[in-house]
């Protein structure tokens, strides 16, 4: 089975409390395909600049990522710089700079149209649109947005979300699409523009699950060490993709398990910078924690 | 089993996005007591002013909660407002009146020093220790505090924090009493003070429970309606208390099933205002969302 991204590949130089890190490997889709290359086959569409240095093209490879969709151009590849406040749920961008990233124009590689799962990352809804077109037939999309398009293109968003099975955003962006204060009031208006699953990430606290008549909660791992909360949700959308991509089939509970999977890859992503934990973690981790999980939300009835 | 609480009892002035109320019964151990008596029963020790109407004494006291403990003295109840944020996890205290709980010195009615199971509600800690010298022997002791006595009576509030089993508060107040922004080490750091069990409260976001080298997370229940976000805490208490009380043993399981009952009892004293909700609760409504939360929270491991 075979996933397919399409989001961002970029430069990060990132302050937190426990370090800075400069024009480290970040963006959405970086994040993303080596969270999900855990379980599936990832196809990757990006584009960087020329000064993208091999040793991340070797590092995605070696993650068994497809790199025929990743464009290289004229140019510098997109960067971002923010800084992480004490409480690592607050943090200020400093400064982005598009470089090749504003004239993407994603295009899939011969035989990748019938790329099963599709995800489309936090992007443009025009292109995001336009990925989509290039797809025949998907089993399951899912995709993530911004504030920034959910203010600037509503209605090319809409055109989008109408189009997809899961969207998976942070709360305050439900809220934001929703025009609704109350989190299952507004989950629900969501999931009728279109999505079946409406997944809400909620940074330290988890994500909810957004299903036809059911809502499935998983938290957080509890960490006792925070790095880096870069990624961690484009991580949580690798891993739950990821996960959901190689299940025998989409029913309740294996969309069930790719959520805990997801909250899984996320838990690893935060404990390092950059992609750093990510890239070494082994399968037998990845298990372990998902058992602990369990651990972390059993109670018995009686 | 019986369960003794300390506590406020107050007239509480509410604003929200969802309506206003005046002078309507409020207080930590009201909240407290009318959730923790749908389990066992309930002694209240408390002080009300001559101005505490009949109504609620009837109401607590067909709740089965023993009264003897009630003090009436002279002047005015205790009285809170407060004005909630369209974002109801803000708001701001509008005024406090302590009325008669200025002189409040909580004493024991004879005969019920041998209460098994004690929680010591957001009150001044050396009135907290005044109650626990009272009870020879208990079986379990919780208490609640609040930043006030952190920053005010720090020394005060950890001889009583030394002595409890388990301590439950919000999560900003483990960081300030841990003097640490990661919520495990400043867990344990705090359990390192005494508490076998911390319970930390995070509003909308749930609950989790530190254990010796276990963590068990219960998520708030997501809501359509949420009218009144006041006493949500004090009721988890109650639940969780009440629950525990009345339980064949204290172990794991029991504690686990009690943290859920927390959330169960405090998701119904969201959606009304003061104890709307909570008196007017059934136990066939207890059980139905007790059993709600598992759907909520439950996935299998493959």
């Amino acid at each position: 089975m075979s996933l397919l991204v399409v989001g961002s590949v970029a430069f990060d130089s990132v302050a937190t409390p426990h370090g800075v890190r400069d024009d480290v490997l970040g963006g959405s889709a970086s994040f993303f395909s080596v969270a999900a290359s855990h379980f599936v086959g990832v196809r990757l569409v990006a584009v960087v600049g020329e000064d993208f240095p091999d040793e991340h093209v070797a590092m995605l490879r070696e993650h068994g990522v497809d790199l025929a969709g990743l464009e290289r151009s004229e140019g510098r590849t997109f960067r971002w710089a923010g800084r992480y406040h004490d409480d690592m749920n607050q943090r200020d961008t400093l400064s982005t700079d598009l470089g090749v990233f504003e004239g993407f124009d994603p295009k899939l590689p011969d035989g990748w149209d019938d790329t099963p799962f599709v995800f489309l990352g936090n992007i443009h809804p025009a292109l995001q649109a336009k990925v989509l077109d290039q797809v025949k037939a998907p089993r399951l999309v899912a995709c993530d947005t911004m504030n920034l398009w959910i203010n600037t293109t509503p209605d090319e968003l809409k055109r989008v979300i109408e189009r997809v099975d899961v969207l998976a955003i942070n709360d305050d962006e439900v809220q934001m699409v929703a025009q609704e204060n109350n989190l299952v009031k507004a989950a629900r208006k969501v999931r009728a523009m279109g999505p079946r699953w409406l997944i809400v990430k909620r940074g330290e606290y988890g994500a909810l699950l957004f299903a036809e008549g059911r809502i499935f909660a998983v938290p957080a791992f509890p960490l006792e060490e925070v790095r880096d909360p870069t990624g961690a949700g484009d991580t949580f959308a690798g891993g739950f993709m990821g996960a959901l991509a190689a299940a025998p089939r989409i029913d309740d509970a294996t969309v069930r398990r790719s959520m805990v999977m997801g909250s899984v890859m996320a838990s690893f992503c935060v404990e390092d910078f950059s992609l750093d934990r990510l890239k070494t973690l082994t399968r037998q981790d990845v298990d372990a924690r998902f058992r602990q999980f369990k651990d972390l939300t059993s109670f018995d009835l009686d």
